[in-house]
């Protein structure tokens, strides 16, 4: 698959997920094991103090981390978990989530991402992450039915 | 504050995060270092298989991790980080995330979470969260403005 | 296998660990899903303010959730992941890891784990962390030998 | 402080933590916000499998990302909390933990490391952490003695 088709193909998973349309989440870049994430700084998307809510900041982290794990991967896949440090108030027009796969095996691919505000004043980095995607089904209890 | 005053105060603070309301979020309990937020799974708070999206289940960790330290504290906070661990695909009606304050300083809480999803066959675990709630302008570097 | 020979098979797993050995570890407690481990803290296990090496209360959170996985799980494990948040010095005569499996799959466990420290003033919550034990070999990326 | 004198700084700074003599760590290079830290794989530093314990990977996580935040801050620190994922069994003659401040701020700094195994057949990453440097008595609950 040439590039533009990966990214379409992309764009049509991100499409077909409703709370992905619901923030409106854009696909800007997408090749193996690397993506590109974003969405615009619309008022429903903030907190109290008009910074992007922590829920929308982290709503890119776990969905950059799954693109760049899922096609580092290839297979289907789930978010097994990851981890998040704010480092800064999400304040500008946008928000940009860099991810990409720093280990990848056969089960599962651990990635890190980063998530800048984009304003006037250029990209300030606001929360970093850390996590892991699993092969669906295997190796994934999020994939289970297995009851506690 | 008697618990039915702090409820309310809890309620007002999620009614002015504009990111909340467009999630449907509703705290169904609170007091000092406790707290139950909890979301209708409409469709569009799921992704593509029909389950919660992860950055649904993400915002209540986030959130209900933040109402648990902030009450703790009864300072201004932010959420600092946290990590997530998904266990089950969350399937139902209805999310609860349930969250406490595990140790309190004068500078932090670290708190952790456990979120459900309610259905006809009653509530299953469906993640686990842990994280840091930080004094606001404090030990916090989200709310610093220095830059990297 | 009842509870004394649970234990004792615990023990001489843990006596296999040649570092477990050179920290001194011992096992208090040990069911399915549930561990107790500790050590004395000598002046090795310690750094420049006297208090334990954050090493030290690292070692007891992923030795002691992998013994919560394991026999949670009864299949052979690797620890996949965990976090820590420290909470306070780590000061006395001994230090306790209590963990216990949150959540159980076909897959992995999901444990948590708090360490004490104990000493003349009762014991002390010291840390707090929670992390992934995976079966081994099947969806453990820590077991498989393919390359980055 | 030339480059030279500031890695000697940090060399007498780990030469005073007993557990690090324990394990045997050596610090290879120090710069601010940067460090690579060491050990030799003896056998003393082993699991049952004849790999690294999870324990020592972890410490060398632990250590070195302090030393990243510690030189990046310049001040008095405390570690706050971390997250590691293992990828691959650390199997080889030594291990070679490299950190970087990945974000300062006045209060903390939020730092990446990854740990390799050296052996013949070169390096390979086995594990990755990202973690929470705080200043000490600032923000900083590891440093509070106020009780839970």
């Amino acid at each position: 698959m040439d590039a533009v088709a990966f990214l379409a193909m992309g764009r049509e998973v991100l499409a077909r997920q409703p709370f992905s349309r619901h923030v409106g989440a854009e696909l800007l870049a997408l090749e193996p094991g690397r993506c590109e994430l974003s969405v615009a700084l619309t008022d429903e998307l903030k907190q109290q103090d008009g910074f992007a809510h922590g829920g929308v900041v982290s709503y890119l982290a776990d969905n950059a981390l799954t693109f760049a794990g899922g096609t580092a991967m290839q297979v289907p896949v789930v978010t097994s978990e990851y981890k998040i440090n704010y480092v800064r108030p999400a304040i500008g027009e946008r928000l940009v989530a860099r991810a990409h796969a720093a280990h990848v095996s056969r089960s599962q691919a651990v990635c890190q991402c980063e998530i800048y505000a984009l304003s006037g004043e250029g990209e300030k980095l606001c929360a970093i992450a850390q996590g892991t995607i699993a092969r669906k089904g295997d190796g994934s209890a999020a994939a289970d039915q297995s009851s506690p």
